[in-house]
């Protein structure tokens, strides 16, 4: 695989572009919009690099949903040796309506994919070649697929450090409606639901609302294709909400819902793909003024515990904070061991 | 205000013995778990000390929300010169029951307070005498307030680093409805709906569902004492939900309900009580190898920039990460430079 056209300049699109300019595969870029197609060119650095129909090995269809099938379509014609893809949120519609308009031998060229990748900044000016690094990448093969094809995407996806996940497209449609449009709905509708002044809004408030931020546009096309899955989980949460409304929230009912909640919270995976690093938590109580972070892990680069991860309590207007690290649960002693005996206050 | 009696060794309870400890007030803690009140008295260093009960100047109620009137209730009996608050997350409720049962002299005494403070490590041992720095702290006077009584908590409230929001008691009631107790349920109730592999599950799904590992015991009875301003809420919430699917989640329904989740979420004012600050961001890629937070921050300091917040992207699995400093806006030039000049990869 060596040259690439991609069908929309946007963020995931771009992104894809400046990880395979990475790996050395040439790119060019098609955009309806003018600027975003010479930005995306022009940060690939394949200046007027263009090739032949039929040299073309990959398309890549990044536009939004309700657009897919049809470029899809229109890139099986114009490009009659090349893998298409797509990377839409949304995989059965766009499966079936390009399954009822191409031969069956176009068809096997034709592979949906899913990049579970974002950023707040959208369009080409968000773009990173390591936008995909550590996550989650579905492939959703049908019966007709190549699969040297899926191989050689597969290898693809993984030499943008993301992790390939094959599953059928319905499969795909189901887990994406649960882990992706069920709270984004949630998310709006709660943020939707704000009136007054709220100033007693607090972090938890803050993290349920955070991707209520959606472009109302591109989150119509992904919600709307994807009906079939969302409705029967929006129509159970109307129902466990109405049964508690009738019972007045008993304190019962109420318990139900929230135990139920602390036990499906429980069956996300861990960070990484389904492996569940289960990191060690350690509070520290620092100063906040320059330099405190910077001797804090001056000591855990010393002692060699690695940071995996840390989370700073939102408070920058008082004295002290509180940051917690999160480290491998073998070098929690140590840097308890090690932090307090220099006069750090932990509270493991 | 000299000496305190504290009724409930909680999270809370025991923060508010720290504080006052801290600056000067002497505390007593009263809880029905004897493991919790030596603990706690114990952190607070005030040994064996008790007064009469004619000498307490504060009773702090730190219970659990249906056993808030009561305890209320039987501290007006029991000291009679005392001020007595309670902080519980639920404010009318507790008010009429107590109302009804007092006369209206001992009724002036009783205040009725809700500090937006919490952490994940709940009892005595999460305990921090900070937890309330920055922090919203509702107070509610009623008709038969002492006005001085009502100054003398605001200022002790100060003391503790909180920001003190006088409302009544059911503009509480509505405002805590909609930025605590209806996100609680909806966390819970998407977490409930969790099932399956989840492997594509992202950061979007894990900020919904964070607060839902919620004690069930303790939030139904905040939530059932609640329920007039929560019900309200939460059928609108389902008559949107209802409309969406009667609609097949068509295109224009789904774009109004994310349209109104932006303006929605914009009316959340900023971190700090209503300022918002508005650090300016800028992401930094790290190699994921022990020292390199160090050697960041290092230069961070010794050129003098504070760093106010900070988000490690969650990817310790591949070789470099995405860390994203948040600093005062007139730092970020400097910051970009000196990084950049240093060889740093960073992206504003």
């Amino acid at each position: 695989m060596r040259q690439i056209v991609i069908i929309g300049a946007g963020l995931i699109g771009t992104s894809i572009g400046l990880a395979a300019t990475k790996n050395g595969l040439t790119c060019t870029f098609v955009d309806s919009n003018p600027r975003h197609q010479a930005l995306a060119t022009q940060l690939c650095g394949s200046g007027g690099s263009s090739f032949a129909d039929e040299e073309v090995d990959l398309v890549v269809v990044a536009t939004t949903v309700p657009d897919l099938a049809n470029v899809v379509l229109d890139a099986l014609n114009q490009y009659p040796k090349a893998i298409v893809i797509d990377i839409g949120s949304v995989k059965t519609k766009v499966l079936l309506e390009v399954s009822l308009k191409v031969p069956s031998n176009d068809l096997s060229r034709y592979l949906g994919t899913h990049p579970m990748a974002g950023r707040e900044i959208t369009g080409p000016e968000g773009a990173r070649s390591d936008l995909f690094a550590g996550r989650a990448w579905a492939i959703c093969p049908h019966e007709g697929s190549n699969q040297a094809d899926v191989a050689s995407i597969e290898e693809l996806i993984r030499s943008f450090g993301a992790t390939a996940y094959q599953m059928k497209s319905e499969a795909h449609d189901e887990e994406v409606a649960l882990v992706s449009h069920l709270p984004q709905l949630l998310a709006s509708l709660l943020a939707g639901s704000l009136h007054g002044e709220l100033s007693l809004a607090g972090q938890g408030l803050r993290d349920m609302v955070r991707i209520a931020d959606s472009d109302p546009l591109l989150w119509s096309g992904i919600l709307s294709g994807n009906q079939q899955a969302i409705k029967p989980l929006l129509r159970q949460i109307s129902k466990q909400i109405d049964q508690l409304v009738d019972l007045n929230l008993s304190r019962e009912s109420v318990e139900r819902v929230i135990a139920a909640g602390v036990v499906g919270k429980s069956t996300i995976p861990g960070k990484h793909g389904g492996v569940d690093r289960d990191y060690a938590k350690l509070p520290v109580v620092i100063s906040d003024k320059p330099g405190q972070l910077a001797a804090l892990f001056a000591i855990c680069g010393e002692i060699g515990v690695n940071i995996e991860d840390l989370s700073i309590e939102h408070s920058p207007a008082q004295a002290t904070g509180l940051i917690t690290l999160f480290v491998a649960q073998g070098d929690l002693s140590t840097l308890i061991n090690e932090l307090s005996g220099r006069g750090w206050e932990v509270h493991p």
